[in-house]
Order: structure tokens, then sequence, then C-alpha cells
């Protein structure tokens, strides 16, 4: 059996302009970082006016194993472009930080990757960088403004904006600064997050266009003064040099499939305490490129789509045209209460239990108004039972169901899938509509979001929580989309809680304000947002040969 | 008058393929980077045996103001291609921090520039965000080690490695890591430098290859266990990882000069803690691509050319064929006592007292058997008297002397100097040799450059310099070259010593070992590795608009 990389290092690649060039891109169109990447020029947009299909990719509450939503995405593509349909992916960017830790490299897998792998997980082409830069350059704006005299008055203890680095690195969690004395400027405390949970990296995801990046850069809050009124990025006249660092990053990156199929690879922001899909200008730009435009967000449905569907394609005005619902057999076995050790065995009783995870999210698809199509990632395991089971389950409640195996079979494994999305775009249509309106008040929206999708009964908060709602309506800044970070593995606040919860409040322990993004960052538990190396990182089983092998990128 | 960074827009650029056949280089030996920038592929030595003449620039003891070096390198350049000969440029990267602090950007200055002067000064290839992430990964190595239980027994008081950042932050200075408890791994001290401070770029600019590059990385000492035993980066088993996010930063980057002087600009290290010039794989790749090879080294000659010559040149088997020495009238009336307000009046005295900082620098070169060209780069206020003064003096010690005009006029200002640098190179030959014996004694070794190239009496030393001494030799560490870290503005340890101090000695304050890069660095004062923004930070008035267009670059 070949790993990964191994699948991904004997790729029959073809250099990036004849990939360009399937979307009708010319020379003048993209910039080359090599001969397998290229950055995609804005100027796209000016040219091309129809749009193609939306489709997205989301799963049920997964299991810590993953449901391959990411491989079903690239192995979609792939089989679209088998059926002769004019397909292009849309994908998040990996970081690099946490290459080195448990992970060591990902971009889909098996048969169904995007490559060159080792550039997309590396520096890839240098967004990620932008992003720390201009994050930072603010952070050392607002000490230098403190130590220079301090004309806005910061108060040094209400300092929100972090600095960040993409790198796991936990003893960077919580750090004091400024130590030494005056030349070093003033002692506070602080702490870096990792790079991809940066607001910046948010606002790039959420931005049309490089002027909108800088207002919305200009936007985001940093901390207080001591009269406890906001002060913003712009009042320290930054956000114009941040721009100039991202003038590059803005634009969308072009590589492509083991099959070649054209892929955007571009901004990859948490799902947490961010909205966890690939930028809206590749989103965009995607649909002006293609037909088929195949693309994810990142855990369950739950957080994933509903926050593409409630702050992207709201920010965007995107109207997706169909929603893909990945599940494992196993994973509805394990959410119908069987032990990891089980999962092997055939058992229809608890996949009929765990399957109403799937159904409550199918349920909430069809709350926006868009066509759904369950894609079913097979393993050697599922029996024919189980299979007929899914199949009449679908079928019973009038959606269409596709078996996968993408991973083993590249596109050919997904035709089944394309088949199924090209039907249901011709025969069904969709009237996506958000969930809420983002006028009503904080606990309006997200009182909506736990009982609509979550199936809560209710919503409460902590003490700090409410505070922080007072204080967001203080500065006017409620009107915006919410955004929860809560656990992916339930559809609950509490991971244990499997397939179809009832009877549960959901409590908010915190809310910040992502006022440069957009959104309202509701957290329903502690998220980490610098990751930590783990005993043996994966670093050290990496190296590059003398003849440029790369080996220890799985 | 045009600002530098309007001259640079202006410019009718070359694409870089085109900028690449001049030295014949194909499509296969280069990797683009947008239309203008490129890497150059490690393979291209395996095709080209000759090398061209190896032409540095140096300059006098500078004022503040600067000798306009990297202006005379890129002018002689350009000129050299109007002589028709096959000239290179080979530069240093600059460092993104500083372009937002004071300096706002550089790439040379007027009509001798390098271009695209933007992206030179922003993120270019990548290279400075590579080094940043090695870095910060063996940092993180560190902590994580001592978190999982410190096998190493590392000594948490005792690591000597940094974090680095590549940004003008003074609150990163002196930090404290590991707040928090337990989770968040052990409390210790520690700080950032910028990023051309870290021992990396150093290796960079010394390794031969990826292969070397990886083993040097390997023999960073990072701190002691605590039996006072020396832990490397080897020791983590981290230097595979590192040389894999250090594959692209290794090769050297083409771009071009105003006039599509082929130009090469890879590494950057620091002048004070590292030996300051370009990477030894640019300088000995265009050798291999030109017959004309014009570089330069940081500071004044007594830092930055005894380095090339004993580091760099030792090192890389270089053997120099010509130095040019830069040099301005005003800065030479400046070493004869002149205040600043006066340098515009003619003032041959003062001119012939300020002159022994030239003769010692011209004498120092000679002793390393290579011939010497002085460059006397002129400005309006230089008058006849003193440019006849001048001549004559470089007439009586049997020295080429030229007046250039780079800065105003391109390669055209320079054709003068190309005349003298070409006949200098026809009649005179190099007989290079280092200044000492690398197997000499830290104290010999220093007492040889501080007699010999400063003119110093002596060496005295602090307790706890003597005391680094002693663990060096300890560690068998001590059989390096020496690297100083002095004011650049004197021959002397004392920067208000101008001309050619007498009577001094030097005093050595501290000693590092940079056991990796493979030199010793001996400091004779306190050296800032981490810069801090100003009051006004350039970066408040840099701005990219909706056409593209960037401001605030000056």
């Amino acid at each position: 059996m070949k790993t990964d990389i191994e699948i991904a290092q004997s790729a029959n690649m073809k250099n990036i302009t004849e990939v360009a060039k399937k979307l009708n891109l010319s020379e003048d169109d993209i910039e080359l970082y090599g001969k397998y990447k290229c950055k995609i020029s804005l100027d796209v947009f000016k040219k091309n006016q129809k749009n193609g299909n939306l489709i997205l990719v989301t799963a049920i509450n997964p299991t810590p194993a993953g449901e391959g939503k990411s491989t079903v995405t690239i192995g979609l593509g792939d089989a679209l472009r088998r059926l002769d349909k004019q397909s292009i992916i849309a994908l998040r960017e990996p970081s690099l930080g946490p290459v080195f830790g448990i992970k060591g490299g990902a971009a889909g897998g098996g048969y169904a990757q995007v490559v060159p792998m080792e550039d997309i997980n590396l520096h890839f082409t240098g967004d990620m960088h932008a992003i720390t830069a201009a994050n930072n350059l603010l952070a050392a704006a607002i000490d230098n403004h403190i130590h220079q005299g301090n004309k806005l008055r910061i108060d040094s203890r209400r300092i929100i904006f972090k600095r960040v680095m993409d790198m796991n690195d936990r003893a960077l969690r919580n750090i004091v600064v400024g130590m030494g004395g005056k030349v070093n400027g003033f002692l506070r405390e602080d702490g870096f997050m990792i790079t991809v949970a940066s607001e910046i990296m948010a606002i790039l995801c959420l931005a049309d266009s490089l002027m909108d990046l800088k207002k919305r850069m200009g936007n985001i809050l940093i901390g207080y003064n001591l009269d406890g009124a906001p002060v913003y990025c712009k009042d320290l006249k930054v956000e114009g040099a941040m721009s100039l660092l991202m003038k590059d990053a803005i634009k969308p990156n072009l590589v492509q499939t083991l099959e070649n199929t054209p892929a955007i690879i571009h901004g990859g922001p948490f799902a947490n305490i961010a909205h966890g899909c690939n930028s809206l200008i590749a989103t965009k730009m995607s649909l002006k490129l293609a037909d088929y435009v195949v693309t994810e967000a990142g855990f369950g449905a739950d957080l994933g789509a509903e926050k593409f569907l409630d702050i992207k394609c709201r920010f965007g005005n995107l109207k997706p045209d169909c929603v893909v619902v990945v599940a494992t057999i196993r994973a509805l076995k394990h959410h119908g209460g069987i032990e990891k050790t089980d999962l092997n065995k055939s058992n229809v009783e608890a996949l009929s239990k765990g399957i109403e995870n799937l159904e409550k999210h199918i349920e909430n698809i069809k709350k926006y108004n868009v066509p759904v199509v369950v894609a079913i990632n097979k393993f050697i395991t599922d029996s024919h039972e189980e299979i007929k089971y899914i199949k009449d389950f679908c079928s019973n409640i009038g959606v269409k169901v596709a078996l996968t195996e993408v991973w083993e079979k590249g596109g050919e494994g997904g035709i089944e899938l394309a088949n199924s999305v090209v039907e249901t775009l011709e025969n069904k249509k969709s009237n996506f509509k958000p969930l809420y309106d983002e006028k009503l008040t904080i606990k309006e929206k997200m009182n909506i979001i736990a009982r609509e999708i979550y199936g809560a009964d209710g919503v409460s908060y902590t003490a700090s929580a409410e505070k922080q709602i007072n204080e967001i309506n203080r500065l006017s800044l409620d009107k915006m989309p919410i955004c929860v970070a809560k656990t992916q593995y339930s559809l609950s606040d509490d991971p244990s809680l499997l397939a179809k919860p009832k009877g549960f409040n959901i409590t908010v322990k915190e809310v910040r304000v992502s006022s440069g993004a957009g959104f309202i960052v509701v957290l329903t538990g502690n998220i980490m947002t610098m990751p930590g190396l783990p005993k043996v990182p994966a670093a050290e089983n990496m190296d590059i040969l003398d003849d440029g092998t790369i080996v220890g990128l799985f």
C-alpha cells in the first residue's frame, strides 16, 4: 500500500499553464510560482459574467478518524471531469504549523489528492506568511504606539489583538512582553495564536477585493482605551501597509488534482473561532471559471455548512445549488452507540439509531432551501445489509444517495456521486436563503441557530458572556452574523452526546467580536488557538535527501 | 526630482526569462515567481566549470548618511554591460521588518536600482519567511522537548537559541514564555531577534549545498544541559524538517537592474553578529554565469571586506580579483573633523586629514594581496580642488581612482569606474590569501585583526568574555574564523574616533559561538538584534491603491 506522499510524488502533473488553459486562463491571467503553482489575477473577474453551479460538501458530526470530506470533495471534482463536465475544486490552504505536529501534512488522501503535495503543505505561495507579517505589523504598531507616548491612551490591560506564528508552540500561548526596562517598552501580558486563528485570515476569506480587505482590516477591534472606548486598527494607521503585505495573498492559488483537475486552494481560517472555509474570492472566481464548483466547509454540517451558508454566502451573495453530506457507515454506527473496536461488524440496529445524525443534518440543509445529496464514503467493512438500509432510508426521505470510493480509486470512485449531483442540479432548484436575519439581537440569532440547527431547547449564558454581549451592543457591533465555536463531535455542546441529542441547552461561555471580519464569535467552550507539539513531533521523521526526495510528509 | 519608487515603477522591466537568457539559463534552469523574479536551480553548478572575475565593492568607514555602496555596486554592473562585458550583480536580500520602520525599503537608489523594488522589499520569494519558520521550528522543539519530559536534561536557564520574527518589535526583545500552568510548558526567559539575525541566515549564506546547510543547522549550539554539556540542534532531530523548510530558500533569486542587467539577490545576514554579505551559493553561481561578478559587503571595509575575505572567501575557496573601495569627499571631510553643516564648503585641508581613513582601508586590502580601485561617489558640492587632491593622492600611492555618478545617471555614470576595474583586472594579478590561520587561538586571531586591520595597539577582554572564550575552548569550537561585531563608524571600537585612530585598544565584551555557521562572534559592544519602530513608522505612510499603485515605499 502506497502512502499519500508516495502517491503524490508519482503523480503525472501537468504544467500549471496547461491546467489554467482548461479554465480558459491565458498566461497573462496567471503568475507562476514554479511549474506547478500559480496565482490568478483578480482581473479575471472583469472578463466573465456567468456563474457555474456551486456544490458544497459537508458532513455528519465526525468521529475522530474523520469522514473523508476533503477526499470526497476532490474525488467529486475529478469524477465530474470524467463525465466531461467543466469542474473546479475550491479548498482551504493547510497551515504550516500542524504539519510538524501530529498531522504531517494533508491535501486530500489516497488517489484523491491535490498536488504538488509538498509545496501545498510547506510555504505554498506564501499566503500564510503574508498574514503572519500583516498581523504582527499591527501588533508591533500597538506596542510601539504605547511606547512612543500613547496618544490614543490604549489600555495595555485590555489589548485583545494578539501576535501570531505559523508554528505549534505552546510556550508562546501566554507570555509577558516588554521586559528589560525603558528601551524595550511597557511590560504587559500577551500571547501568540497560530496564524490561521488571526482575524486577518478570516478577513482574507470574506473580503471581495483588496480595498474591501483593507477596510475590514482597518475595522479590527484591537482593544480599548483608558476610558473604555474601542480602539481600532485604523486608529494606528497601518491598514495601508498591511494591505501592501497582502497584495499577493489575496489572489487565489491554482494547483491540480492527481487527475489534473483544476483546484483553487486559498485561505484557511479556523472552523471554530472563524468560519472555516476557503476564501470568498476563490469561490467567486471558481464560479466564473467553471460550470461545477465543488467546495467544502470545515467540521460537520452544524458548524461548517451553517457558517458557509449564514456567513460566507450572506456576505458574498452566493447561491449554493446543492449540498453533499458525507457520511460513513462506521461513523453512523458510532453515533448508534458502538465502540471503535466493534465498528468492523455489521450492525443494522446501531446504524438505524445513528442515522438520526445524518437525518438531522439533511433536515437542517433543507431549511436553507438547498437540495441535498448523501455521499457514503465506502469502507471494506460495510455490509450489504447496512448499505441497503441506508439506501432505503434516503429513498424514503426523498434524498439521493451515492457510494464513493475516491480514496482508493480517485475520480472513477466518485462517478456515482457525480451522476447523482448532476441529476439533482438538473431536477431540483435551489431557493437558498440564510437561516436568520442578521439585524436580530445576538441572543435572538443564537437562539435560532441552537434550536433550528442543533435541536437544543434553548441557550444559557454565563455572567461574563452576558457582560460581553452588553459590551458589543454598546459598541453597536451586534448586527452581524454569528460564528459559533462548539465541539464538532456532537450537535450539542457536549462531545459525548451522539446521534441526535434531545432535551439539552447550549451554554455560551464567551462572546467576542471580529469586527473586521464582520461576525460575532459565540464560544461554548475553551478554544485552543495555539496548538502544541506532541511527544514525538512529525518533524523528527521529516527529511530531504541529496537528490531532493522528501520523506516524512505523509 | 523623482523618488526611488517612482523611478523603479517607471522601469522598463524585461520578462525574467529574457534576463535569464543573458546568462545562458534556459527555462528548465529557473523557477518563475511571477514575471519578474525567479529562482535558479542548483543544478546549474553541474553544467559550467569556468569562473568569472570576482569584484568586491566595499567602503571607507561610513557616515550616518551612507556612502552609496549598493548604488555603486549596481551602477558598476550596469556600466560593465555598457562596455559589452558579461556582468552580473550579487546583493543581499533586504529584510521586511525595517521596511516598516525608518527605512521604508531599499534596493539601491536613484537610477542604480534593482527591480521589482516593491517585491524585493516585501515578501520577495519567501526566503526570509522560510528562515523564520525553520528557526521557530527549532525553538518550538526545544521548549516542547523540555515539556515532554526533557530527556536531554536541557538547562532552561542556559538556552541560547532564540525565536525570530521579521518585524521591528522591541516588545519582543525580552519576554517570559510558558506562562499559564502545566499545559503551557515551563516558564523561562526568552526573547525574539529579527529574522536576519538568526544563525540560520548566516548558515544559508555560508553553506555550499542543501546537505551542507542541513549539517550546519544540525550543529547549531542551542544551549547546555544541566551538567554543562553542549546541546545541539541535531540532538532534537529537527534539522531534516528544517532543511525541508529551506529547500527553496537555498536557491538564488534572479532579478534585474533598471538597465536589465542580471542581479542575484540572495541571503542577507547581519553585518555585526554575522558576516554581512549575500550567500556563498549566490556568489559561486554568479561566477559560473558571468565574466564579471560585482558584489558587496556590509558596513566599511574593516568589517565588511574583512569578513568577506576571511570568512566567506575562506569557506568558499573564493579568490577575489579586485576590491573597489567607495568613498565620498563629504565623508572624508567628515573624517577630517568637519561638521555636517559645513560639508558643502570646499575644504582641501579637512580632506587631507580625513583621507587617512581611505588610505588605511587601501593598505588593509593590500594585505590580502588583492588589487584595489577607489570609487569616488560624486556630489554636486565636490570642488575641483578636492577632486584634484584625491586623484593626486591615489596616483601617488599607485591606486586607480574613478568618479561615479550612478545614482544620477545609472550605468552611464559608472563607465569611468568600470574601465578602471577592467584595466586593473587585466593588468594586476590577485594573489588572495586570508589574513590569519583559523587554527590559531581566538585571542591570536583577534589580535591579528585588531592590529592589522583596525590599527589597534592590542585587545583587552572583560571577565565574562574571558570566561566565554574558555567555554568555547572547552567545547573545542575555537578553530573557526572570527566575526567581529563593532561600530561601523570608526576603525576603532569607539564611533567618535574618526579618520585613522592611533594608540587605542579594542575591548571585547562578549564572545559567542555560531557553531552551525562556523564562526566565533567577538562583540566589542552591545549589539541590538531586534530593532524597534520609530515614533512615526514608515508603515503609516504606506498604502496600495485600488489600481494597484503602491505608495510610501521610498
